[in-house]
């Protein structure tokens, strides 16, 4: 055995086996000169330099832009994003000034404006947005390519089919991928919802983020198999693990082929109940995906997207077209629209962000929505108009935390119904109005939310990280973080109870939902439908498809006798690889555990 | 009627009523100018001028102490830690550095120095700690009077007894408070927990702090109306209203004698039901007040303190002194002892701090007790040691999310016991050990974490915080933490009844428990104890053996059903007013909502 033989564990990302030749792309380090420039005549031939940089990248982009791989058209809007942020006020302006005011050279002053930019976004609380960093950083990283007079694609140098091995690969890199050249992916950084993971399953290539020690341990030329499903990462392996893999490849990927193919049918268990599978979108552009990959519904529409990075918030117009065409596009499927779900410090250059020392129990949501009346009654407004047309769009509240809340949102729904009316503008009058069930609150006054409530909708995120007190974005206890905690089994399954006797139909739309170890505990605990990431969908219809409701509800029966998470994880694992053993062949049960890393398995 | 009369609104601190002229305290900015220092000899003298007045600080803290009134004594370690804190490397030596290697001046240097400490206490979660700053800031304002050459006591110049108005008293000022001058006062800012409120609380001096516009509105020699109870402030009432409280002072002071005279006696309800009333403590010096307004326990002892603002963590004898100590002072009576509740990012400058996007779900209380276990482990060897001679204390873990952690603390605490047998020492083996609910999970397991479990104390403030989402020292959203919310009256039944099938007894040792409105919902819902700041003791005691179990049980039933806090609430002041008209004459049952200003009250 080959004495380098070792083997990384990262975030499987993109499902799938590859195994080849690792290529590391150098972390491309550029080294910054600082100086100051004395006369004027060198700080106008600085800020002309800077000038000029931008506008070239600017044309690179637009070149990438053109000749994207086919795959990726739906991603151009990052690349279009990347263009605006070129002349973003924080980037552009404040660069020009600091060359001005403080006479620096170009690469310092944009380095400066490149931290001030790093540190505003890593003061922001959702995991998501505080990822969108690296495009800030991969359009800078370009800009100080050209400015250090560096050649800007690092893919240009590669020669055979190869597993790219990176810090981190940016939006932009990824878009200029020759697929013909690549097998697979692996970066140091990265989470589940970075640009990086989208992007690799969007073009289905294998890819694991998040494997820390990547670029440290794996050296060019080595040979790899990577593991996009568990995650895991084998560096020099044997020949007998080379031969394996070829197997398990072989046979994986007859199986995604299988599962892509039935991902349209219905997923009614072998005892004949009927699951809606849903999916969790936030762009226009990824109703194909939903559609593609067999959602039966958009079971969530974040409407944040169009909020963010805005000089101005959006108009009802600008909401109107966008949502109109959403419905449209999925008609006659129905689509659920959340109402704003934006924390006070993370929106738009609009509105001035306030300083919250705990942003997740601060002014977010609908309590944002509360205290910004207008703003609320824009977004109503629009998603009212939207629903005229093709009157398949619900309505839910994020955040929700008891009645008193509720009715004044439902309060000013109505108000707004009535301008519209006065107005003589047509909307679904039966539009379905729905709560998200996430505070803890909310669960303890659930029967008196179902009486006012159309249907539930449990945000398992938010949901567990109230329940357990737990920040899972917090890498000191992420750890703790647990969706099988007992507490957490508990409270979803007397929500579900005490919407069914209330005769409402419950989804979940967290991360949960798509985690196929989850789907049969789930299934047990009784919900109507499941709304996830549009690629989780076929793996989770099929292992619907040949789960017992009956089996899966006895599970949950003994699971709910459990006292720790751990106990309930383990006899969970048991089980689904008995049950399902065809299904979690390819994808290891454990690979669940190492996302949020467990020092102390003690919850 | 005065065209100046009007009304202002704060928090009543401290009872009581005062009637008299305002003499406002100047704000004292002190302007201070900026230069800096071109030669060597100028640094050195700037140094030494710096230097010299922090020992005349010195030497006027040292007299303040040796003078200061007899009530106060028991706040010598007061003025104890504004010496240190003069010394203290953030103030001392870095006021220093910056004269030496920026060449500013001393009243420039220290500014700087004073704001970068602001700004570290800003960004502590705890509001406790956080109001801690104003001791620096006295501290820094003292050594500005002294560079400016200011005289420093600005009480010197007051004539005749009066009501002090002031942007903010310090707690070496009100040291200096001559008694036979003052009748009250009344500050624009401070809340529960600041010095001001809890001096004037052991001075017995009628106050209100966080009167916003008190400073602004109020002139020197204006007539005054001081209500410490309801927190109200009327400036040039008529000679009616002067009537009115005069009769009312009378009368309240009446009352307050006789509450006070009852303190030592049990609370037991008309209906022969009795309650224990326990004191929430957090400094040894705080046991005297305890037993003199009548606790009949310790029911919380916070185990902070010794480990903050220290540079090494406190030692197993320091810790093994100050409980034995403690345990002695309140024997037979127990001590209810709760581990390190420290966020990890608030500990001494003896541990790392880190960086925590939302504190308040992070690396805190028995998570980083379990985290760093050597620490937890010398905690439970001096409570343990402690408990050997005295045999009255009990111990309980806070922020327990489930059985695993409640069964690994247990499991150290095994390990703890056996190492001291080991080494032939003496224990109590039979010390009780609680958890702490305050996490919603703990609720949901609550009949779990009863099998393991002596007791429960129930931390009302955490648990409404996790329950309803809502960070309730963030100003923009405290208006929607509410006690009184029906999910949080559904969790406290919950864990009661939960606790009584278990046989196992129930304290409340939130804010909740030593506010009167919300004792007569505490009885009904069946706690067994209550536990407060011991200021509230009599008051509460004097509520219960004036209730009846059987109506607050009724009314509880009856609030159940509710659907608002805002519904709840104005049942539960209608019912106390009606039930209760002698005890709530003196302090206005609607004088709680201001606590938490409701622009929206939708809860």
């Amino acid at each position: 055995m080959d004495p380098r033989s070792r083997t990384l564990k990262g975030f499987g990302v993109s499902p799938g086996i590859a195994i080849g030749k690792a290529f590391l792309v150098d972390a491309r380090h550029i080294p910054i000169p600082f100086y100051t420039l004395s006369t004027d005549e060198q700080v106008a031939r600085e800020c002309a330099r800077f000038e000029e940089a931008v506008t070239e990248v600017e044309r690179d982009l637009e070149t990438i832009k053109q000749s994207i791989h086919p795959d990726l058209k739906e991603q151009v809007h990052i690349l279009e994003a990347h263009q605006l942020i070129l002349r973003d006020r924080l980037l552009y302006d404040q660069t020009l000034d600091l060359i001005r005011r403080e006479r620096l050279n170009a690469l310092w002053a944009l380095k400066r404006s490149l931290n001030k930019i790093t540190e505003i976004f890593q003061s922001m609380e959702d995991e998501y947005v505080r990822n969108r960093v690296t495009d800030v950083s991969s359009v800078g990283e370009r800009i100080m390519n050209r400015l250090a007079g560096r050649k800007a694609n690092a893919f240009d140098e590669i020669r055979e089919r190869v597993i790219i091995v990176a810090q981190d690969i940016s939006p932009a890199d990824a878009a200029q991928i020759q697929l013909e050249k690549t097998l697979g992916f692996i970066t140091d950084m990265g989470g589940r919802t970075s640009h990086t993971s989208i992007m690799a399953g969007a073009l289905g290539i294998p890819a694991i983020v998040g494997a820390e020690q990547a670029t440290r341990t794996i050296r060019t030329g080595d040979l790899l198999i990577l593991d996009g499903s568990s995650g895991t990462v084998v560096v020099n392996p044997t020949e007998e693990q080379i031969g394996d893999y070829y197997e398990l490849q072989d046979a994986l990927e007859t199986y995604l082929k299988e599962i892509s193919r039935k991902a349209h049918l219905p997923a009614c268990t072998l005892d004949g109940h009927k699951i809606n599978v849903e999916a969790n979108i936030e762009l226009l552009e990824e109703v194909v995906a939903a559609k593609d990959h067999g959602a039966e519904a958009v079971g969530l529409y974040r409407t944040e997207f169009s909020y963010m990075n805005r000089r101005l918030p959006p108009t009802e117009e600008d909401l109107y077209n966008e949502y109109r065409e959403l419905a449209e596009l999925m008609a006659p499927l129905p689509v659920t629209m959340r109402t704003l779900d934006l924390g006070a410090e993370k929106m738009g250059r609009w509105h001035p962000g306030i300083e919250q020392q705990n942003p997740a129990l601060g002014l977010r949501a609908i309590r944002l929505c509360l205290h910004h009346v207008d703003l609320f009654k824009v977004q109503l407004r629009a998603i009212l108009r939207a629903s005229a047309a093709t009157r398949n769009i619900r309505l839910m509240f994020p955040l929700i935390s008891g009645v008193g809340e509720l009715q004044r949102s439902k309060a000013i729904l109505e108000e707004v119904k009535s301008e519209l009316r006065r107005e003589g503008r047509d909307f679904d009058d039966k539009m379905s109005v729905g709560v998200m069930i996430e505070v803890p609150s909310a669960v303890a006054v659930a029967d008196m939310l179902a009486e006012e409530a159309d249907f539930f909708s449990i945000g398992t995120n938010d949901l567990i990280q109230y329940t357990l007190a737990i920040d899972r974005v917090n890498e000191h206890v992420a750890h703790l973080f647990d969706p099988l905690h007992p507490a957490v089994l508990r409270l979803i399954r007397q929500v579900v109870s005490t919407a069914h006797k209330a005769g409402i139909p419950v989804t979940v739309c967290g991360e949960m939902a798509g985690e196929p170890l989850y789907v049969p505990m789930l299934l047990g605990l009784e919900l109507d439908s499941l709304s996830m990431n549009p690629q989780a969908i076929p793996r989770v219809k099929n292992l619907l498809r040949r789960a017992q409701l009956s089996d899966c509800r006895r599970f949950v029966a003994e699971a709910l006798t459990m006292r720790t998470a751990a106990e309930i994880r383990e006899a969970l694992q048991d089980m689904v690889l008995r049950v399902f053993p065809e299904e979690f062949k390819f994808f290891d049960p454990e690979a669940l555990q190492p996302k949020y890393r467990s020092s102390e398995p003690y919850v």
